[in-house]
């Protein structure tokens, strides 16, 4: 059945299914903040062949990953989720059966962190298009934000990086695998196909808070790969950094599929990694890289010096500066 | 210029021109919501040749237009706005020029009524869309909503339905404007491209209500049709309604431009007026319609029979039962 075939009324009622009923069927939906809260809100739009294809991505795994962009911009704010909005341009010549797959995928993943679909919107569209409203809620003396890295603070990535695009090609290239075992083939994958946003480092974050009440920390997420974030975060910042090549953690599964030299172009650049950067001091993050455990570490450290390097004590000579210039960039091609 | 040839950082900056600069540049944009009132949260998509055309709407009336619809769902929900996102999908091959306009006329409408854009997202996408989120804030006493019309109450409408409507048949049918004033055919065209979100009406209801703070009003707005609104609030109030047919105020304009009985099919089923439709008591609704004026005006009584009746007193024979299916929607053609 197609989507022109059950018209407007129809396909509502079928996505009204995935929210909560006291929560939809009016004009807006009504939400309480905690007290004392600050509202925090993040919005990024999907578009067919842009950012998902059929080729590598079924519809479930579309809406996981939408839910996951947004919940990751909110957990690179310190915030908690409150509740996401759905906006849908679907063209007619879409099976039913693509929407209910793409809420169950964004619904899945929302219910890890008891998250509602608070309302949305559906129209017509000759490419399929999804824009998703995320709402949290941060303590406003938590926040993390890019603009409060200082001269000292160290770099901690939360997870692995390039993961991601490794798992993009293995499915754009399914022949690559052979060298692969298929535990390392499926993580690969599912970095890719089933991001999670890192929403539970927050509480590990505010109990390490707790003991220093006053330190501020800066961060954002690596949606845009780790480079970006670093570059993103010195420039809010007015500082510069010095990340340590070696000290990137790179998967043995990415090791396994790519020769060295490649294997740190992805991590920095790949993107859609959806760890969080954090800066902030030594002590602090030592603890919390003990906490997170697996793939978690320091990698570099803030600097007054504006320049933004990554070096490697093995080799002193190569040291390259990082940019923006080599991540995906919408409308360059 | 195009957009392909300034890229999206290039874009970026230039949207970024027309937000406050404390609220962008971070992963999520923070607010807070004042003490003792609820968030509300309403998202609306419009896509190039199903919602606008360049034909009919220019770049700046397409922003104006995208910020309405979302304002008149809060002002639906008696809330006050506190600012918008904006996720735009643009094709490479749009002039920068379409993108500034754009944003010019968002803002020029959000500014009337001190409302920030406060983030967003652009992408590519082979189809220009805008989807924007609004956020406001109610007493939740005060809340408007769909579901609490009771037999007894009176339909209040708060201005003019079917200009709209009007206004769009002279943009392409040019000539028909011969028997209309200027200043008429002005009004029409005003109505489609510049409409107005009726916040002024809350003002007035929360001063009417402190007399009786205790009374429920119901109401929706008549983006899609004023046959359309009476319907919603029927159904999700479980009531029925009489609406008295000669009692639906029509512009004169509209009547000019109309044979009598095509000029109550636009203000039923045309849409896009943007007008508040409200169910209150009747000495309410009558202090109400003095305030506000021109236009507004009582058009018809909620009944505990569920029928959705337009009667009209001059000819008791030509009952018509309102219904949903003549009003626009999408995938159906």
């Amino acid at each position: 059945m197609l989507v022109k075939e059950i018209g407007e009324q129809g396909l509502l009622a079928i996505v009204q299914r995935f929210c909560p009923p006291e929560m939809v069927g009016d004009d807006a939906a009504i939400l309480s903040v905690p007290r004392d809260e600050s509202l925090v809100i993040t919005t990024d739009m999907l578009v067919d062949n842009v950012h998902f294809s059929d080729r590598t991505t079924s519809p479930f795994d579309v809406g996981w990953r939408s839910a996951t962009v947004n919940l990751s911009d909110l957990a690179a704010m310190g915030a908690f989720p409150l509740g996401i909005t759905v906006a849908l341009g679907i063209t007619g010549d879409q099976p039913v059966a693509w929407v209910e797959q793409l809420y169950q995928g964004l619904t899945t993943c929302l219910n890890q962190y008891n998250t509602p679909i608070m309302g949305g919107d559906i129209c017509r569209s000759s490419v399929t298009c999804i824009s998703i409203t995320a709402f949290g809620s941060v303590n406003p003396d938590l926040a993390i934000k890019r603009s409060v890295a200082r001269p000292g603070d160290v770099i901690v990535v939360t997870g692995y990086h390039g993961d991601s695009r490794g798992g993009l090609e293995l499915l754009l290239h399914p022949e690559l695998q052979t060298q692969l075992t298929a535990n390392q083939r499926l993580s690969l994958i599912q970095a890719h196909q089933r991001p999670q946003p890192r929403l539970d480092v927050l509480p590990k974050l505010q109990t390490l808070l707790a003991s220093q009440p006053s330190t501020a920390i800066a961060g954002m997420d690596s949606s845009d790969g780790l480079a970006d974030a670093i570059v993103q975060i010195c420039r809010a910042s007015q500082v510069g950094a010095q990340v340590q090549r070696c000290q990137i953690p790179i998967s043995e599964a990415l090791q396994t599929l790519l020769p060295p030299q490649q294997a740190l172009e992805w991590p920095l650049y790949g993107g859609e990694d959806f760890q969080l950067v954090l800066c902030l001091p030594g002590d602090l993050a030592q603890l919390l890289v003990q906490q997170l455990g697996t793939a978690a570490s320091i990698i570099g450290e803030i600097t007054s010096h504006p320049n933004i390097l990554l070096i490697d004590d093995a080799e002193p000579s190569t040291v390259e500066e990082l940019s923006l210039s080599r991540g995906f960039q919408h409308f360059l091609s």
